[in-house]
């Protein structure tokens, strides 16, 4: 039994959370700590852009089976700063670990924000100090927490779930990601801008990494803003064992509510894109393999020829089956059958390679479709058994507008 | 001796052009014809992706080793058109052969526009036939040709040139292109929508298609407006050899002059892109291989984070890095050279791995060079020989405009 319930990251037992104002930021909240009362099992997703922020790498490097607390910053991306940037990374987690009085080795760091900028360790340090006081549990400490870590971000990613093992515990998932721009992370746990940090009080063992990396897969690493992976993105799940009852890494019921709660958030991570006013979701079957599944929909996902007709209820197909064939993905064109669903329409495009309709008044109907929040793009190829699932958001002027004023 | 003249594809010897309104646009001109007095030799790339439009198939499948004329539409792109696009296609050559007195082998063709209607084959004969009937020379006739296969341009993409061969004989080369959106060709001899004609009265031999692959790869395919590589890309050259003298297959001011038209053309693609107010030129050297320099420049000049950036003159130079990180290309980081120019300044951003400067008052500099028509990227990896040149544009409401419109 999988339920999505009200709440965040401190739904969990034993987590608590804050978030201040460092100064970071001219005004807006910047700084944040998550603390588990006992030690949890650390799993981590990190970018795999090759120039990595000094905190992903100062995180690879240290590889902690086990970690206490979280420090993030936001306003500064601490990336493409050289030696000085590590030096702070580690300052971040030194300074976190003295406050709440444990050793570096447990405190993880992650940044966000603007990049090739040096860090101002006088505010961040004073930060961490003012959040490492202000911890607590409940809603606004949640949500103090998840204002911390935002940057161009209108939407608060935050949910929770709880699910019953087949054990009888009862787990608890808490859940909070930020990012808007330069998503489209492809994180590879232990060696995704998203940061998502995720804490439960479920007991895991070291061998669930792989299939956390398999969550990833299917959740964050399908969501594209831009098809600009970030420097920075790091997704870290915090499992405390606080709950009690058996090593779930095997239970279904707990890969259930975490691969929930994780599309949860790529669904709101996607609808958040910098500028965005509709979400897309692409579903691509029938493909020879998943990978080629996954590479049609990563094509579709990031035309912006296809995001700027969806922004506008532009009935111009055509784009979708050019992205289609620039995939590398193979399919033959005459079976291929194209979809699009929006509110309660769903409108068939495609049959033995051409269009099915060519009059008008049926090509309304598809711009009546188009005309949705969430638009849904279905491809099927009909040449075997591959699918994938990936979110996106239409390319507008205020997309534009946000990128071409982003560091002043 | 290269020198770039006034003229376009009637300039070289032998070669006639016209443009005319068939009534596939409402208004403007849409149909047009190159042809030559005497069949020419024929080296035609087309689009890589998979899904070709009806006239790339038809012409690969052909595969004409001599062509005498060229019939282009533009309004509608004849692709996603089935069984019923093919039909239409050859009967665009066979019109155009019948009026011509030619055998419809030796008739190529080209659309462009809207993906997925069905051709009016009314009106297109109808526009053969005139177009067939008003062929002349000069710049008259250029100009009424380009026009007609126009979409979104603003800019008309022509140039011509002459060159010295070795011999002493004196070649023509003339020249057109269209394309504005769903710009990315990635153009493959005999097997990009821009669509570019190349006229010559230089001889050339069959062997000669291997450096046409080439200069393609270092000019045409090096183009991007959007990443999106269309499904009617072609590039036709052909030669008709009346300048008389040697075979110029070999000779490096044909060549030069050939890759200096090329040049041009992609430029101008490229500061045409849809909606751009910048012309975006990348630069990458020191790279371990060709290859991966080309990898570079094209994940830098698509990278929508860094064309708003430039479209604001924004410093923000951590996305180019960003970029490069996600490219495949091999470097490390703490070699890596940044420098950007704009009008006559030219700054150094990165050292070691972190930008050169951290003052607001240096970062104005950046914005100053990013506040011109033209600016430049220069990475050096500084790891080997490797080196390509691409060109791109900025990001800008009006492309996002002309995108959510485009079908309506």
């Amino acid at each position: 039994m999988v339920e999505m319930i009200e709440g965040g990251v401190t739904k969990p037992q034993g987590f608590l959370a804050a978030g201040v104002h460092s100064g970071v930021k001219y005004r807006s909240m910047d700084l944040g700590i998550v603390y588990s009362e006992v030690p949890a099992d650390a799993f981590v997703g990190y970018t795999s852009n090759k120039v990595k922020s000094a905190p992903v790498q100062v995180m690879m490097k240290e590889n902690s089976p086990k970690l206490s607390a979280v420090v993030v910053n936001s306003g500064n991306a601490n990336a493409l700063t050289g030696r000085r940037g590590m030096e702070d990374a580690i300052t971040m987690k030194e300074t976190a670990a003295a406050e709440l009085n444990l050793d570096p080795a447990e405190v993880g760091v992650m940044s966000t924000g603007l990049i090739g900028r040096f860090m101002d360790m006088h505010k961040v340090k004073y930060g961490i100090s003012k959040a490492a006081g202000s911890l607590s549990k409940g809603r606004d400490a949640d949500a103090s927490f998840a204002e911390a870590i935002m940057t161009t971000d209108t939407i608060k990613k935050e949910c929770a779930a709880a699910a019953r093992l087949k054990d009888g515990t009862l787990v608890n998932i808490g859940a909070i990601s930020k990012g808007s721009g330069m998503i489209a992370p492809h994180m590879k746990v232990l060696h995704g801008t998203t940061l998502t940090l995720i804490t439960t009080d479920a007991k895991l063992s070291p061998a669930f990494l792989e299939t956390w990396q398999e969550i990833l897969d299917d959740s964050m690493n399908m969501v594209s803003v831009d098809g600009d992976q970030s420097t920075n993105d790091t997704c870290i799940l915090m499992a405390n064992a606080m709950s009690g009852g058996n090593c779930a890494d095997k239970d279904p019921e707990f890969k259930a509510a975490l691969m929930e709660v994780m599309t949860t958030l790529a669904r709101t991570i996607a609808l958040d894109g910098e500028g965005a006013t509709k979400l897309i979701e692409v579903q691509v079957m029938g493909a020879e393999t998943k990978d080629d599944a996954r590479k049609a929909v990563h094509a579709i996902i990031n035309s912006p020829l296809v995001k700027s007709a969806i922004f506008g209820s532009d009935p111009n197909y055509g784009r979708i089956m050019m992205a289609l064939g620039n995939s590398g993905c193979a399919f033959n064109l005459e079976d291929v059958r194209l979809t699009i669903k929006g509110g309660d329409m769903e409108v068939p495009i495609l049959d033995s390679g051409a269009p099915v309709f060519q009059e008008e008044r049926s090509v309304e109907v598809v711009r009546m479709a188009m005309d949705n929040k969430e638009v849904t793009i279905i491809v099927d190829l009909a040449i075997g058994d591959g699918q994938a699932v990936g979110w996106g958001c239409d390319l507008t002027y205020d997309y534009v507008r946000i990128n071409a004023e982003y560091a002043t």
